[in-house]
């Protein structure tokens, strides 16, 4: 008989969006006249860029036509983009070889993915609060999952534990912290890792939120980090492509581990290996899309883009200083995490805003225990929305 | 330390395509006034359907504009495309519910991550020749694998065998060797599954090349199917979408198989559970192409490129008759499978072509050690092509 992955029987049944979608389906229901805002989930509101949509209706007519139509591409990426992305690594002052460069359909996808190439038996550390699918895709796997306390005396940013972990996820700018780490902190990291062969998985979907020139946009800014890290970066958030589908991964080929009799092992390789076997590659269409986010034109149209929403973060944050709310994140980072007013749990207090305001925002305490107190807005919303949704919130809690 | 999936170790080196590009490659910089045809890998040659290019730029003019702009869309795909998935169902006398289907970026992918929903400890029968990646997908996650004996004898076509398999895989129309089976012999596997607990995962990448009304081009056309079989399918091959990226994957809802403690578990759940967390889906503008695919425009163009591509195999089938040369295929599926003239090897048979006449097939032996001494030619080549490379091996192996 088929046996079923029993792990999935440990998941949670209810994904914190799902339930999020139900409670404010149940609402509507009940409320069809009432206007819904929504500063939860983190996607996004802008169109796609002009030069993206350009290049796409170019790319959509090449395929029109037997003499430039493309079929399977690469399984890795085009060169033509991977090219792009390495430019753009240039200028964080990393050199990446063109074969260190995995473009794929998604950060969400490839850090789950990217756990095919490790074995069950290993640790893995996560923060708490953290993005869940980290934690989901590893018990799905059967592995041991270790929490980082991550609080307001840390600033929500973890320094490296007295234990031994083999695979460490950290994401900044943080989702849903907003928390950035300083190079001192990432340095901390990845001298624990090659102390300790583990390896870290980088997520920097975020990066092109930070401004401040002094922080991290690269965890291979750091030194040795070529020795133990694999970064995650995305189109959905710089580029609004969260309904188009690219990003990258990059596995340094100097990253090597040692089997158990002692053999070392590129990471490079396997994720091709894995990438090769499982995957056939992103549309053409939309690399040629992607591509484009990083030319001069896309860059300016992204910068606008991410000033834009950075604008919106100034709105919320300021609206919660003025009602003497603390908060972390929304500055470098697209989300405000905010501590619970008058005592309100996560769900306590996204009811209240549901209910009485219809905004809806992300509860923290589905992010992890240490998030049990605390609420995520996001910069995401259009500028109109997001004005009325702050001064809902300001009718609603000042005094 | 962190340690890796050694289960990779045991994979071959060399994924087959590679190999041969590797020798078209050393082939070409030798000899760079040679025109290659190429026969080999199943890459299709014909653009788009104008209704998909259509689709695809109305879809990206929406990207552009704040009202009409998609982010995130479902995991599971866009009812307004699993509609037309369901209807294209219906023409087969198929029911689905919405639910039960799930929208990919491809067919390679899917049965490849399937294996996330099942347990290690299953055993795995592919036929022998068989499409690599079953194969390796289970090697990666470290699954005894069992090989069905398909040979002359057999038609290319296994009966189920006298022991147990816990998980099935069986694609038809077949790739390699362009087998078709027929209601009769898929009951016999239903029936195998139904009695064991048994899974099969059905690939029908190929049924839209299937022109005889008798052969099923869906496994759930069979009596019992729904309780025991997945299915795959793809945009790639029917609607020129390799490229372009768009399969689904159905799970009935039916489908369920028991834990170790005896609870009944529905697989549709957990593959439901498995692409929320590891998948973000499939890109909007893909999505609208592939929708328009079903359109009764899209029906009519897809036809043609389908009977296009039936023509290329009836030249190919044409010339082997008339040189005597055994073939299997070539009716109903797009692949023809031969055997080497001449007392041949796979790759000497290659070696031989390439050479000689510069014409690319795939090698038998690539697909497994019962393809040793068959080669395998596609019919996704342009028309010019198919008879310019069936001219020069009617000169090469002719009288």
């Amino acid at each position: 008989m088929a046996n079923i992955n029993e792990n999935y029987l440990s998941l949670k049944q209810s994904y914190l969006f799902s339930e999020i979608a139900k409670r404010v389906s149940t609402f509507t229901v009940a409320n069809p006249d009432k206007k819904i805002i929504r500063l939860g989930i983190g996607d996004v509101t802008k169109p796609l860029p002009n030069c993206v949509i350009t290049a796409m209706h170019k790319a959509t007519d090449e395929m029109a036509n037997e003499k430039t139509f493309k079929g399977y591409g690469p399984e890795q990426g085009y060169d033509f983009l991977k090219e792009t992305i390495s430019e753009h690594y240039k200028e964080k002052n990393v050199n990446l070889d063109l074969d260190e460069i995995f473009v794929s359909d998604g950060a969400k996808s490839d850090t789950g993915n990217i756990g095919d190439i490790f074995d069950k038996d290993n640790i893995v550390l996560v923060t708490d609060p953290v993005y869940p699918v980290y934690i989901d895709t590893n018990m799905m796997a059967g592995r041991q999952i270790k929490l980082l306390d991550c609080n307001e005396q840390n600033g929500f940013t973890p320094a490296p534990p007295n234990f031994k972990g083999d695979i460490i996820y950290l994401c900044s700018p943080n989702n849903p912290t907003g928390s950035v780490m300083t190079k001192p902190q990432l340095q901390e990291w990845v001298d624990y890792a090659n102390k300790n062969g583990s390896v870290i998985l980088f997520d920097a979907a975020y990066e092109a939120f930070i401004s401040d020139e002094n922080l991290p946009k690269s965890i291979y800014e750091i030194e040795g980090a070529k020795n133990c890290a694999i970064e995650f970066c995305s189109f959905s958030k710089t580029a609004g492509f969260t309904g188009t589908r690219c990003a990258y991964t990059i596995v340094p080929k100097t990253l090597m581990r040692k089997t158990k009799l002692g053999e070392n092992i590129s990471l490079n390789s396997l994720w091709n290996r894995r990438q090769a076997t499982k995957f056939n590659g992103v549309p053409y269409i939309v690399q040629r899309g992607a591509t484009a986010v990083y030319s001069q034109q896309g860059k300016k149209e992204t910068k606008e883009i991410i000033a834009y929403y950075m604008q919106n973060a100034k709105i919320i944050s300021d609206t919660l200083k003025s009602l003497g709310i603390t908060y972390f994140g929304g500055v470098n980072a697209p989300y405000i995490w905010l501590k619970c007013p008058q005592g309100f749990s996560s769900w306590g207090f996204f009811d209240y805003l549901l209910n009485n305001i219809y905004v809806v925002g992300t509860p923290g305490s589905g992010f992890g225990k240490n998030g049990e107190g605390y609420f995520r807005l996001t910069a995401f919303g259009s500028r109109e929305n997001t004005i009325e949704a702050t001064k809902r919130i300001a009718k609603l809690l000042g005094k």
